[in-house]
């Protein structure tokens, strides 16, 4: 049987193509500034652009990288810009990026250690040494009772995270009858959204997650959680989960997660704490005490894919006690039991997330680690915090404007004292002008503008442009 | 305020270093087969080899890729060897390693089509060419009742299918009240542990997934599904979800699709259809048949990043009622509004998916299906098959051997006459030895080997060798 032609690219091909996506890359961010941050494109544009039929046969790759431009390009909201401050940024680096493609290019499963030891090793390795970047509990450690892996999302750790707790609290009979119906969990007012999609997920059902009330700044109280709990175990109902943010995505607000850790020992809560975009801060000693409370946790989140260069997909997931939690998730199908498995020395990851498949994504996380250090990644985030810090001040100082909660950090809430209209106005105004991309939220029942300023490039002369925009706009209003 | 040093990569740097990375691969896949296909390693050898504490101070990137070899390629499993024959392949090709590096260097989020319309409507676009390509039914395209989105894996396609199958069996009121307890699903001994892993997180409990016995060829007997449905529906409770198989993990099975959609039509319950990794078998005419009663299924998804050439995470899942699908798994809270969510007119896939984030994943599927086109596909996978069904003959013509179930596609399932021990011996011996890596299960309770062709650059003398070495070490038996 002799072997017919390929359609495969050659290696050959390969090194001069990837040189080309290197170089186009390169250029995309020397040109960044010169698109409309968030994409002008509307409904249907992009795709209109595109053949109906799918193509019959092979097109030469230097076709399909030259459609990028005029095609792709056009409905991009450009994220790595450093004009874009809306939602929370999802910032990327050089070595991120090639720790990405090297991922891609060795192309391994990692779902159990035997199926590529490295790529569980060094996800271990990588989320240990962040343990102590961080000043984190030692018992989120491999070398504690727990560990860490890598999820793709914050959303994902969430519901992993009441899963844990859902079985622990059920002596782990949930997952074999389905789930109790006394179960009640609880967040704030402001937690993300997740939690209640990972209450809908989990089967507990969002009228069985209590919604928190909060503080002037935004803050979960924690002596409403006490009553709630309290009230909720005299109604026979069975308090399981609290999820307390670390930097909610509205306003930055920092849930007090050792008054809530309290109550939860007390009552044998599962706590988790959700770090997703603030968890880098704690880089920083002066930022340290945004994780005061935290040994009272049972599992923690942060997001290296927000504020940390790496690449989407990295959230970081720690949990205190790794044999409730591969217990909760664990199914060992006998086509993929194995001799390391059964040794019972080795992590197979497999057990600690939803999927079965995942990639090798501690190897961007390395490259960042290594190529920034502790002392380059440090100096990022704390000059984020300053030019945020920089710009809460412009806000103070002009009676136009007013803060709308402490910017504990590098994200600030504010707006024109004009009404939810004026508001509206400039932010329409601002984002259709594509030279800076900013979204709102609602505090206080008012039209709220965020400035998150975190992505890769900002320097302080985005955010003064930012400033003077949203000056211009306010002045046209 | 003046900008102080920084410590990111210039794009100069990432030019050189990206170069870098790139020849990097091209030599991996030059030499890969000189590497034994399954690590060697022992478990912590890895890590031992790495630094305990992270780096203070950043390092020069040359540093950090020269340790790629030594320290990490002894702990990898090479996956893309085209001597890999175990599991179900993860295959990739170069122009999906390109696509994958553009979105790294993209970096965008695709989590709402505001966020960059590009990533919403190329996804869309591209799913509903493989609903010709592959001749899916019509109301799986976007153009139907329903559409496409990219998953990372089966197993959150299986669980997203099980809640709208859940919610449209409870009136969508389990998302609010919780689980109901009396909802029973339905699949067969052979699934994939991921659909029992669906029934844990979503709060049905593995009790109420009835385990339904197979025929001869492992395939779901539709009567015996029929007759537990009845039962069920007699003793009080609710028939919610049927997942059917379209190749089983362990030997390729196909369920009788059609036979099991009509019994889902008469008794209302959700079916989904797991095509993992035959469903890529689609796109030859001649397989074409296993999709027989597709047009009877409410969802369906196959991965591409298992034998379409385009690298893990691609799982591409298709609903037949996008609305009752949206309705399931959308919440919108104030920080995602906008206007274009609010016209209606546009997809937020975040409503599609569990995590709220996404990366640009259409990307590399279209880089594959443009590079290689229909037909370069299509020639690729019908040269898997043929390499199958020529190492199937051998099986066949040697009487140490037996085939253990008939292979319909690229796997064969087959064992030494000797015992389990003997073929536990072969199998360790053979991937002890790094010439090929197979993986095996257990078929009528003994152990079977089982030969996956789907890597990339596997060719004719592979599975000849593969098949020179297992007759080796049978001979030393």
């Amino acid at each position: 049987m002799a072997e017919p032609k390929s359609f495969h690219m050659t290696p050959q091909e390969f090194r001069e193509q990837g040189r080309a996506v290197v170089d186009w890359i390169a250029d995309y961010y020397e040109r960044i500034e010169t698109f409309p941050v968030m994409s002008q494109a509307k409904p249907g544009e992009i795709r209109k652009e595109l053949p109906d039929a799918p193509p019959q046969t092979g097109e030469a790759f230097d076709a399909i990288l030259a459609d990028i431009a005029p095609k792709i390009l056009p409905g991009i909201t450009h994220w790595q810009s450093p004009n874009f401050f809306a939602y929370f940024s999802s910032n990327t680096s050089f070595p991120s990026i090639l720790g990405e493609l090297l991922s891609a290019g060795l192309g391994v499963q990692g779902m159990l250690w035997v199926t590529s030891p490295a790529c569980t090793e060094l996800e271990t390795h990588v989320l240990d040494w962040l343990v102590e970047m961080l000043g984190l509990p030692e018992k989120f450690s491999s070398r504690g009772s727990g560990g860490g892996v890598i999820q793709d999302t914050a959303s994902s750790s969430a519901l992993c995270a009441m899963l844990a707790a859902r079985e622990r609290a059920t002596y782990f009979v949930s997952n074999d009858r389905g789930c109790d119906g006394r179960l009640v969990a609880y967040t704030s007012s402001q937690a993300h959204s997740s939690i209640e999609k990972a209450a809908m997920v989990a089967g507990i059902g969002r009228e069985n997650l209590r919604v928190i009330d909060v503080d002037a700044n935004f803050a979960m109280k924690p002596e409403v959680l006490g009553t709630q709990i309290a009230a909720d175990r005299d109604a026979g109902r069975i308090p399981f989960f609290v999820s307390a943010t670390v930097g909610t995505t509205s306003s930055n607000a920092i849930d007090p997660v050792a008054e809530i850790g309290r109550i939860c020992r007390e009552e044998k809560v599962w706590l988790h704490v959700d770090a997703a975009m603030c968890g880098t801060a704690a880089l920083v000693p002066e930022f340290r005490w945004i994780q005061d409370g935290l040994e009272l946790a049972d599992s923690y989140c942060f997001n290296p894919h927000k504020w940390m260069f790496t690449n989407f997909d990295c959230d970081c997931f720690y949990v205190a006690d790794r044999e409730a939690y591969v217990r909760t998730l664990s199914i060992l199908p006998e086509f993929l039991r194995n001799q390391a498995t059964a040794t019972g020395l080795v992590i197979d990851y497999r057990d600690w997330q939803i999927p079965l498949g995942r990639r090798f994504r501690a190897l961007k996380l390395w490259f960042v680690i290594r190529h920034y250090g502790v002392e380059g990644l440090r100096f990022h985030v704390q000059r984020h915090v300053e030019l945020a810090q920089e710009f809460a001040k412009w806000v103070r100082a002009d009676d136009r404007f007013e803060l709308m909660a402490p910017p504990p950090l590098n994200l600030v809430c504010f707006r024109h004292r004009g009404g939810d209209e004026a508001n509206q106005k400039i932010l329409d105004r601002l984002n259709r002008s594509g030279d800076v991309y900013l979204t709102h939220t609602r505090l206080n029942d008012r039209l709220t503008l965020r400035l998150s300023v975190a992505q890769t490039q900002t320097e302080i002369r985005h955010v003064e442009r930012a400033w003077k925009r949203i000056c211009e706009e306010a002045a046209g209003l």
